[in-house]
Protein backbone atom coordinates (compact mmCIF):
# COMPACT_ATOMS: atom_id res chain seq x y z
CA UNK A 1 0.00 0.00 0.00
CA UNK A 2 1.01 3.86 -0.70
CA UNK A 3 2.04 5.90 1.90
CA UNK A 4 -1.21 8.04 2.76
CA UNK A 5 -1.24 11.20 1.18
CA UNK A 6 0.39 14.31 3.19
CA UNK A 7 -1.82 17.17 4.54
CA UNK A 8 0.63 19.81 4.52
CA UNK A 9 1.92 22.44 2.35
CA UNK A 10 5.65 21.19 2.25
CA UNK A 11 4.86 18.63 -0.54
CA UNK A 12 5.75 19.20 -4.00
CA UNK A 13 3.27 20.87 -6.41
CA UNK A 14 2.60 17.26 -7.84
CA UNK A 15 2.12 15.48 -4.82
CA UNK A 16 -0.10 18.75 -3.23
CA UNK A 17 -3.05 17.86 -5.25
CA UNK A 18 -3.20 14.07 -4.00
CA UNK A 19 -2.81 15.39 -0.27
CA UNK A 20 -5.86 15.12 1.82
CA UNK A 21 -5.65 19.27 2.19
CA UNK A 22 -6.65 19.56 -1.56
CA UNK A 23 -9.07 16.90 -2.02
CA UNK A 24 -10.90 18.02 1.61
CA UNK A 25 -10.70 21.63 0.45
CA UNK A 26 -11.83 20.69 -2.91
CA UNK A 27 -14.71 18.42 -2.18
CA UNK A 28 -15.88 20.89 0.38
CA UNK A 29 -15.87 23.63 -2.44
CA UNK A 30 -17.72 21.49 -4.62
CA UNK A 31 -20.33 20.54 -2.22
CA UNK A 32 -20.74 24.45 -1.19
CA UNK A 33 -21.15 25.65 -4.68
CA UNK A 34 -24.20 23.42 -5.51
CA UNK A 35 -25.93 25.71 -3.63
CA UNK A 36 -25.16 28.83 -5.87
CA UNK A 37 -26.67 29.08 -9.76
CA UNK A 38 -24.62 28.50 -12.80
CA UNK A 39 -23.19 31.83 -12.96
CA UNK A 40 -21.19 30.85 -9.88
CA UNK A 41 -20.84 27.01 -9.93
CA UNK A 42 -17.75 24.40 -9.83
CA UNK A 43 -17.08 25.12 -13.16
CA UNK A 44 -16.17 28.53 -12.17
CA UNK A 45 -13.88 27.48 -9.52
CA UNK A 46 -12.25 25.21 -11.71
CA UNK A 47 -11.81 28.31 -14.51
CA UNK A 48 -10.34 30.43 -12.04
CA UNK A 49 -8.12 27.96 -10.57
CA UNK A 50 -6.66 26.74 -14.32
CA UNK A 51 -6.03 30.42 -14.97
CA UNK A 52 -4.24 31.42 -11.66
CA UNK A 53 -1.99 28.57 -12.33
CA UNK A 54 -1.35 29.85 -15.45
CA UNK A 55 -0.60 33.55 -14.33
CA UNK A 56 1.57 31.50 -11.78
CA UNK A 57 3.65 30.00 -14.29
CA UNK A 58 4.19 32.78 -16.78
CA UNK A 59 4.60 35.37 -13.80
CA UNK A 60 7.80 32.81 -12.83
CA UNK A 61 9.08 32.49 -16.05
CA UNK A 62 9.13 36.25 -16.55
CA UNK A 63 10.32 36.90 -12.97
CA UNK A 64 11.83 33.46 -12.14
CA UNK A 65 13.18 35.43 -8.45
CA UNK A 66 9.79 35.94 -7.48
CA UNK A 67 8.56 34.50 -4.02
CA UNK A 68 4.77 32.81 -4.94
CA UNK A 69 3.33 30.17 -2.81
CA UNK A 70 2.10 28.38 -4.92
CA UNK A 71 0.30 25.73 -2.58
CA UNK A 72 -1.82 29.60 -1.21
CA UNK A 73 -2.50 30.25 -4.93
CA UNK A 74 -4.39 27.08 -5.73
CA UNK A 75 -6.03 26.90 -2.01
CA UNK A 76 -7.06 30.69 -2.29
CA UNK A 77 -8.67 30.10 -5.70
CA UNK A 78 -10.52 27.08 -4.55
CA UNK A 79 -11.79 28.93 -1.61
CA UNK A 80 -12.80 32.79 -3.27
CA UNK A 81 -16.21 32.21 -3.81
CA UNK A 82 -17.28 30.62 -0.39
CA UNK A 83 -19.26 33.16 1.84
CA UNK A 84 -19.42 35.47 -1.20
CA UNK A 85 -21.91 38.44 0.06
CA UNK A 86 -23.93 37.83 -2.94
CA UNK A 87 -25.38 34.83 -1.54
CA UNK A 88 -23.99 34.77 2.17
CA UNK A 89 -27.04 33.22 4.09
CA UNK A 90 -28.34 34.92 7.53
CA UNK A 91 -25.98 32.85 10.57
CA UNK A 92 -23.14 32.34 8.22
CA UNK A 93 -19.63 34.04 8.53
CA UNK A 94 -17.30 33.94 5.13
CA UNK A 95 -13.91 34.02 7.30
CA UNK A 96 -14.92 31.11 9.80
CA UNK A 97 -15.89 28.95 7.20
CA UNK A 98 -12.70 28.97 5.27
CA UNK A 99 -10.87 29.15 8.33
CA UNK A 100 -12.63 26.44 10.05
CA UNK A 101 -12.26 23.85 6.38
CA UNK A 102 -8.32 24.55 6.22
CA UNK A 103 -7.84 23.73 10.00
CA UNK A 104 -10.54 20.65 9.44
CA UNK A 105 -8.42 19.21 6.46
CA UNK A 106 -4.97 19.96 8.34
CA UNK A 107 -4.09 23.07 7.26
CA UNK A 108 -0.88 24.20 9.55
CA UNK A 109 -1.88 27.39 11.00
CA UNK A 110 0.43 29.92 9.80
CA UNK A 111 -1.25 29.11 5.90
CA UNK A 112 -4.90 28.95 7.67
CA UNK A 113 -4.11 32.65 8.20
CA UNK A 114 -2.51 33.65 4.62
CA UNK A 115 -4.94 31.57 3.10
CA UNK A 116 -8.18 33.25 5.07
CA UNK A 117 -6.41 36.59 4.07
CA UNK A 118 -6.25 36.49 0.42
CA UNK A 119 -10.06 34.82 0.07
CA UNK A 120 -11.06 38.08 2.18
CA UNK A 121 -10.13 40.39 -0.17
CA UNK A 122 -10.48 39.34 -3.62
CA UNK A 123 -13.08 40.76 -4.26
CA UNK A 124 -14.03 43.80 -7.05
CA UNK A 125 -16.46 45.71 -4.38
CA UNK A 126 -13.80 45.14 -1.33
CA UNK A 127 -11.45 46.30 -3.57
CA UNK A 128 -13.14 49.45 -4.56
CA UNK A 129 -13.90 50.68 -1.30
CA UNK A 130 -10.81 49.93 0.16
CA UNK A 131 -7.88 50.03 -2.42
CA UNK A 132 -5.42 50.95 -0.28
CA UNK A 133 -5.88 48.60 2.03
CA UNK A 134 -6.30 46.15 -0.86
CA UNK A 135 -2.45 47.57 -2.06
CA UNK A 136 -0.82 46.52 1.34
CA UNK A 137 -1.86 42.90 1.47
CA UNK A 138 -0.63 42.25 -2.26
CA UNK A 139 2.59 43.78 -1.17
CA UNK A 140 3.03 41.43 1.34
CA UNK A 141 1.05 38.64 -0.02
CA UNK A 142 1.16 38.63 -3.87
CA UNK A 143 -0.54 35.85 -4.25
CA UNK A 144 -3.87 37.78 -4.04
CA UNK A 145 -3.05 39.49 -7.04
CA UNK A 146 -2.72 36.47 -8.71
CA UNK A 147 -6.23 34.95 -7.25
CA UNK A 148 -7.86 37.93 -8.52
CA UNK A 149 -6.59 38.50 -12.11
CA UNK A 150 -7.89 35.20 -12.09
CA UNK A 151 -11.33 35.91 -10.74
CA UNK A 152 -11.76 39.04 -12.33
CA UNK A 153 -10.54 37.09 -15.82
CA UNK A 154 -13.17 34.74 -15.39
CA UNK A 155 -16.26 37.58 -15.41
CA UNK A 156 -14.67 39.06 -18.36
CA UNK A 157 -14.74 37.79 -22.51
CA UNK A 158 -17.01 34.92 -23.53
CA UNK A 159 -17.13 33.26 -19.95
CA UNK A 160 -17.91 36.84 -18.39
CA UNK A 161 -20.75 37.59 -20.99
CA UNK A 162 -22.62 34.15 -20.29
CA UNK A 163 -22.02 34.32 -16.45
CA UNK A 164 -23.60 37.87 -16.89
CA UNK A 165 -26.71 36.91 -18.24
CA UNK A 166 -26.80 33.45 -16.29
CA UNK A 167 -26.79 35.62 -13.09
CA UNK A 168 -29.66 37.94 -14.39
CA UNK A 169 -31.68 34.90 -15.48
CA UNK A 170 -30.77 33.36 -11.93
CA UNK A 171 -31.72 36.52 -10.30
CA UNK A 172 -34.33 37.81 -12.16
CA UNK A 173 -33.77 41.53 -11.34
CA UNK A 174 -36.07 44.09 -12.55
CA UNK A 175 -33.96 45.55 -14.77
CA UNK A 176 -33.83 42.26 -17.44
CA UNK A 177 -31.10 41.71 -20.28
CA UNK A 178 -30.73 45.40 -20.41
CA UNK A 179 -29.65 45.74 -16.81
CA UNK A 180 -27.18 42.62 -17.54
CA UNK A 181 -25.84 45.19 -21.22
CA UNK A 182 -25.54 47.78 -18.50
CA UNK A 183 -23.06 46.30 -16.24
CA UNK A 184 -21.05 46.11 -18.96
CA UNK A 185 -19.91 49.85 -18.72
CA UNK A 186 -20.68 50.00 -14.56
CA UNK A 187 -17.91 47.38 -14.04
CA UNK A 188 -16.74 44.80 -16.72
CA UNK A 189 -15.22 46.82 -19.11
CA UNK A 190 -13.52 48.40 -16.22
CA UNK A 191 -11.98 45.32 -14.89
CA UNK A 192 -8.96 45.45 -17.21
CA UNK A 193 -7.85 48.93 -15.24
CA UNK A 194 -7.59 47.06 -12.54
CA UNK A 195 -5.51 43.58 -13.56
CA UNK A 196 -2.22 43.54 -11.63
CA UNK A 197 -0.25 40.48 -13.43
CA UNK A 198 1.38 41.36 -16.82
CA UNK A 199 -0.19 38.23 -18.24
CA UNK A 200 -3.43 39.33 -16.33
CA UNK A 201 -3.21 42.06 -18.17
CA UNK A 202 -2.75 40.81 -21.44
CA UNK A 203 -5.70 38.09 -21.31
CA UNK A 204 -7.69 41.23 -20.12
CA UNK A 205 -7.18 43.43 -22.74
CA UNK A 206 -8.66 40.25 -25.07
CA UNK A 207 -10.94 39.73 -23.42
CA UNK A 208 -12.70 43.03 -23.05
CA UNK A 209 -12.38 43.66 -26.57
CA UNK A 210 -14.73 40.96 -27.07
CA UNK A 211 -17.14 42.26 -24.26
CA UNK A 212 -16.84 45.16 -26.92
CA UNK A 213 -17.48 43.74 -29.83
CA UNK A 214 -20.51 41.83 -28.14
CA UNK A 215 -22.06 45.08 -27.03
CA UNK A 216 -22.05 46.82 -30.62
CA UNK A 217 -23.52 43.47 -31.47
CA UNK A 218 -26.54 44.24 -29.12
CA UNK A 219 -26.73 47.48 -29.69
CA UNK A 220 -27.25 46.82 -33.69
CA UNK A 221 -29.46 44.35 -33.27
CA UNK A 222 -31.44 47.00 -30.86
CA UNK A 223 -31.81 49.46 -33.87
CA UNK A 224 -34.92 48.38 -35.18
CA UNK A 225 -36.63 48.54 -31.37
CA UNK A 226 -37.91 52.34 -31.40
CA UNK B 1 -63.70 64.80 -27.48
CA UNK B 2 -62.23 61.96 -30.01
CA UNK B 3 -64.56 59.54 -30.79
CA UNK B 4 -63.20 56.14 -29.51
CA UNK B 5 -60.92 54.47 -31.34
CA UNK B 6 -61.83 51.41 -33.17
CA UNK B 7 -61.45 48.17 -32.46
CA UNK B 8 -61.65 46.30 -35.65
CA UNK B 9 -59.36 45.23 -38.01
CA UNK B 10 -60.02 47.15 -41.22
CA UNK B 11 -58.22 50.51 -39.85
CA UNK B 12 -55.41 52.00 -41.39
CA UNK B 13 -51.94 50.53 -39.74
CA UNK B 14 -51.19 53.75 -38.05
CA UNK B 15 -55.06 54.07 -35.97
CA UNK B 16 -54.84 49.95 -35.00
CA UNK B 17 -52.18 50.85 -32.59
CA UNK B 18 -54.46 53.34 -31.20
CA UNK B 19 -57.62 50.50 -31.09
CA UNK B 20 -58.91 49.16 -28.40
CA UNK B 21 -58.09 45.61 -29.29
CA UNK B 22 -54.35 46.42 -29.84
CA UNK B 23 -54.18 48.28 -26.45
CA UNK B 24 -56.16 45.74 -25.09
CA UNK B 25 -54.02 42.45 -26.30
CA UNK B 26 -50.67 44.44 -25.82
CA UNK B 27 -51.89 45.06 -21.64
CA UNK B 28 -52.48 41.31 -21.52
CA UNK B 29 -49.37 40.55 -22.89
CA UNK B 30 -47.54 42.42 -20.37
CA UNK B 31 -49.00 41.26 -17.81
CA UNK B 32 -49.03 37.76 -18.83
CA UNK B 33 -45.17 38.23 -20.01
CA UNK B 34 -44.01 39.29 -16.03
CA UNK B 35 -44.75 35.70 -15.15
CA UNK B 36 -41.58 34.23 -17.12
CA UNK B 37 -38.01 35.15 -16.75
CA UNK B 38 -36.39 37.76 -18.55
CA UNK B 39 -35.25 35.29 -21.64
CA UNK B 40 -39.05 35.35 -22.75
CA UNK B 41 -40.12 39.14 -21.09
CA UNK B 42 -41.75 41.82 -22.11
CA UNK B 43 -38.88 43.26 -24.43
CA UNK B 44 -38.58 40.14 -25.98
CA UNK B 45 -41.96 40.65 -27.45
CA UNK B 46 -41.53 44.43 -28.40
CA UNK B 47 -38.31 42.73 -29.86
CA UNK B 48 -40.16 40.48 -31.81
CA UNK B 49 -42.51 42.63 -32.82
CA UNK B 50 -40.04 45.22 -33.89
CA UNK B 51 -38.38 42.45 -35.98
CA UNK B 52 -41.69 41.52 -37.84
CA UNK B 53 -42.85 45.00 -38.89
CA UNK B 54 -39.44 45.72 -40.51
CA UNK B 55 -39.29 41.91 -42.28
CA UNK B 56 -42.90 42.94 -42.82
CA UNK B 57 -41.57 46.59 -44.72
CA UNK B 58 -39.38 44.78 -46.60
CA UNK B 59 -40.71 42.00 -48.10
CA UNK B 60 -43.70 44.41 -49.48
CA UNK B 61 -40.72 46.70 -50.86
CA UNK B 62 -39.37 43.27 -53.14
CA UNK B 63 -43.15 41.95 -53.73
CA UNK B 64 -45.73 44.77 -53.72
CA UNK B 65 -48.04 42.57 -55.07
CA UNK B 66 -47.67 40.07 -52.03
CA UNK B 67 -51.07 40.20 -49.75
CA UNK B 68 -50.04 40.07 -45.78
CA UNK B 69 -52.30 40.54 -43.29
CA UNK B 70 -50.10 43.61 -41.38
CA UNK B 71 -52.52 43.42 -38.32
CA UNK B 72 -52.47 39.59 -38.03
CA UNK B 73 -48.69 39.95 -38.01
CA UNK B 74 -48.55 42.64 -35.19
CA UNK B 75 -51.31 40.17 -33.01
CA UNK B 76 -49.53 37.13 -33.64
CA UNK B 77 -46.06 38.76 -32.55
CA UNK B 78 -47.34 40.05 -29.59
CA UNK B 79 -49.31 36.38 -28.50
CA UNK B 80 -46.53 34.53 -29.91
CA UNK B 81 -45.29 33.28 -26.21
CA UNK B 82 -48.63 33.09 -24.77
CA UNK B 83 -48.94 29.43 -23.48
CA UNK B 84 -45.50 28.43 -25.00
CA UNK B 85 -45.47 24.95 -23.27
CA UNK B 86 -42.24 25.13 -21.81
CA UNK B 87 -43.82 27.95 -19.12
CA UNK B 88 -47.56 26.38 -19.46
CA UNK B 89 -48.85 25.85 -16.13
CA UNK B 90 -51.26 22.87 -15.28
CA UNK B 91 -54.91 23.11 -16.70
CA UNK B 92 -53.84 26.21 -18.89
CA UNK B 93 -54.74 25.67 -22.50
CA UNK B 94 -52.85 27.86 -25.02
CA UNK B 95 -55.47 28.29 -27.98
CA UNK B 96 -58.20 29.23 -25.28
CA UNK B 97 -56.52 31.84 -24.29
CA UNK B 98 -55.03 33.33 -27.44
CA UNK B 99 -58.81 33.14 -28.63
CA UNK B 100 -60.29 34.41 -25.48
CA UNK B 101 -57.91 37.34 -25.04
CA UNK B 102 -58.95 38.31 -29.13
CA UNK B 103 -62.75 38.08 -28.61
CA UNK B 104 -62.54 39.71 -25.07
CA UNK B 105 -61.01 42.95 -27.07
CA UNK B 106 -62.81 42.83 -29.96
CA UNK B 107 -61.25 41.07 -32.84
CA UNK B 108 -63.50 39.70 -35.53
CA UNK B 109 -64.30 35.78 -35.69
CA UNK B 110 -62.27 35.05 -38.91
CA UNK B 111 -59.22 36.48 -37.75
CA UNK B 112 -59.41 35.42 -34.08
CA UNK B 113 -58.76 32.13 -35.65
CA UNK B 114 -56.13 33.17 -38.33
CA UNK B 115 -54.11 34.74 -35.88
CA UNK B 116 -54.67 31.85 -33.26
CA UNK B 117 -53.51 29.58 -36.19
CA UNK B 118 -50.45 31.35 -36.75
CA UNK B 119 -49.41 31.64 -33.04
CA UNK B 120 -49.89 27.93 -32.56
CA UNK B 121 -47.43 27.47 -35.08
CA UNK B 122 -44.49 30.28 -34.59
CA UNK B 123 -42.67 27.38 -32.31
CA UNK B 124 -39.28 26.13 -34.04
CA UNK B 125 -39.82 22.57 -32.18
CA UNK B 126 -43.09 22.37 -33.37
CA UNK B 127 -42.20 22.85 -37.00
CA UNK B 128 -39.30 20.68 -36.40
CA UNK B 129 -41.90 17.81 -35.46
CA UNK B 130 -44.82 18.56 -38.44
CA UNK B 131 -42.24 20.11 -41.18
CA UNK B 132 -45.30 19.76 -44.07
CA UNK B 133 -48.28 20.87 -41.65
CA UNK B 134 -46.37 24.18 -41.17
CA UNK B 135 -45.46 24.37 -44.54
CA UNK B 136 -49.17 24.50 -45.75
CA UNK B 137 -50.58 26.94 -42.69
CA UNK B 138 -47.63 29.29 -44.33
CA UNK B 139 -48.62 28.54 -47.64
CA UNK B 140 -52.26 29.59 -46.61
CA UNK B 141 -50.87 32.46 -44.35
CA UNK B 142 -47.63 33.48 -45.41
CA UNK B 143 -47.66 36.33 -41.93
CA UNK B 144 -46.95 32.71 -40.17
CA UNK B 145 -43.26 33.04 -41.97
CA UNK B 146 -42.69 36.39 -41.18
CA UNK B 147 -43.71 36.06 -37.10
CA UNK B 148 -41.64 33.06 -36.73
CA UNK B 149 -38.40 34.54 -38.75
CA UNK B 150 -38.71 37.37 -36.27
CA UNK B 151 -38.78 35.14 -33.11
CA UNK B 152 -36.01 32.86 -34.23
CA UNK B 153 -33.23 36.10 -34.92
CA UNK B 154 -34.72 37.33 -31.39
CA UNK B 155 -32.95 33.51 -30.25
CA UNK B 156 -29.70 34.03 -32.36
CA UNK B 157 -27.22 36.98 -32.39
CA UNK B 158 -26.03 38.71 -29.24
CA UNK B 159 -29.54 38.90 -27.91
CA UNK B 160 -29.51 35.19 -28.58
CA UNK B 161 -26.43 34.92 -26.81
CA UNK B 162 -28.05 36.54 -23.97
CA UNK B 163 -31.56 34.96 -23.77
CA UNK B 164 -29.92 31.36 -24.18
CA UNK B 165 -27.54 31.76 -20.96
CA UNK B 166 -30.59 34.06 -18.74
CA UNK B 167 -32.63 30.63 -19.63
CA UNK B 168 -29.78 28.55 -18.43
CA UNK B 169 -29.70 31.03 -15.33
CA UNK B 170 -33.17 30.80 -14.84
CA UNK B 171 -34.11 27.28 -15.24
CA UNK B 172 -30.87 26.06 -13.33
CA UNK B 173 -30.35 23.23 -15.58
CA UNK B 174 -28.22 20.63 -14.64
CA UNK B 175 -25.29 21.33 -17.41
CA UNK B 176 -24.36 24.74 -16.58
CA UNK B 177 -23.29 27.46 -18.99
CA UNK B 178 -21.92 24.88 -21.03
CA UNK B 179 -25.14 23.28 -21.65
CA UNK B 180 -26.07 26.43 -22.97
CA UNK B 181 -23.23 26.75 -25.43
CA UNK B 182 -24.29 22.85 -26.29
CA UNK B 183 -27.61 24.54 -27.14
CA UNK B 184 -25.71 26.79 -29.79
CA UNK B 185 -24.79 23.67 -32.11
CA UNK B 186 -27.83 21.55 -31.08
CA UNK B 187 -30.65 24.41 -32.23
CA UNK B 188 -28.99 28.09 -32.30
CA UNK B 189 -26.75 27.91 -35.19
CA UNK B 190 -29.57 26.09 -37.14
CA UNK B 191 -32.04 28.25 -37.14
CA UNK B 192 -30.32 29.88 -40.26
CA UNK B 193 -31.37 26.95 -42.31
CA UNK B 194 -35.03 27.41 -41.56
CA UNK B 195 -35.34 31.01 -42.53
CA UNK B 196 -37.97 31.48 -44.77
CA UNK B 197 -38.41 35.50 -45.75
CA UNK B 198 -35.14 36.74 -47.66
CA UNK B 199 -34.94 39.47 -44.92
CA UNK B 200 -35.09 37.10 -42.25
CA UNK B 201 -31.91 35.05 -44.02
CA UNK B 202 -30.05 38.07 -44.67
CA UNK B 203 -30.22 38.60 -40.55
CA UNK B 204 -29.81 35.47 -39.72
CA UNK B 205 -26.72 35.15 -41.55
CA UNK B 206 -25.03 37.49 -39.75
CA UNK B 207 -26.44 36.73 -36.69
CA UNK B 208 -25.33 33.39 -37.06
CA UNK B 209 -21.94 34.65 -37.20
CA UNK B 210 -21.67 36.22 -34.07
CA UNK B 211 -22.71 32.97 -32.50
CA UNK B 212 -19.86 30.86 -34.51
CA UNK B 213 -17.65 33.61 -33.49
CA UNK B 214 -19.14 33.54 -30.01
CA UNK B 215 -18.31 30.09 -29.63
CA UNK B 216 -14.99 30.29 -30.62
CA UNK B 217 -13.85 32.95 -27.95
CA UNK B 218 -15.59 30.74 -25.40
CA UNK B 219 -13.34 27.77 -26.53
CA UNK B 220 -9.84 29.84 -27.02
CA UNK B 221 -10.99 30.50 -22.82
CA UNK B 222 -11.58 27.20 -21.92
CA UNK B 223 -8.12 25.90 -23.63
CA UNK B 224 -6.07 26.27 -20.28
CA UNK B 225 -8.70 24.02 -18.64
CA UNK B 226 -7.82 20.63 -18.76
Amino acid sequence: MAAPASPTLTTSPRDFEHSDLYKGVYAYVKDYMSRYDISHDMSHIIRVLAIAKHIHIEELAANPWKKLHKQAIILAALLHDVGDKKYLQPGEDAETMIVDVLQKHGCPPRFVSKVALIVEHVSYSSEVKRPQLVKAIVAAHPELAIVQDADRLDAIGAVGIARCFAFGGAKAGDRGLGGCIDHFSDKLERIEGMMKTETGKMMAAERTQRLIEFRGWWEEEHGLVS
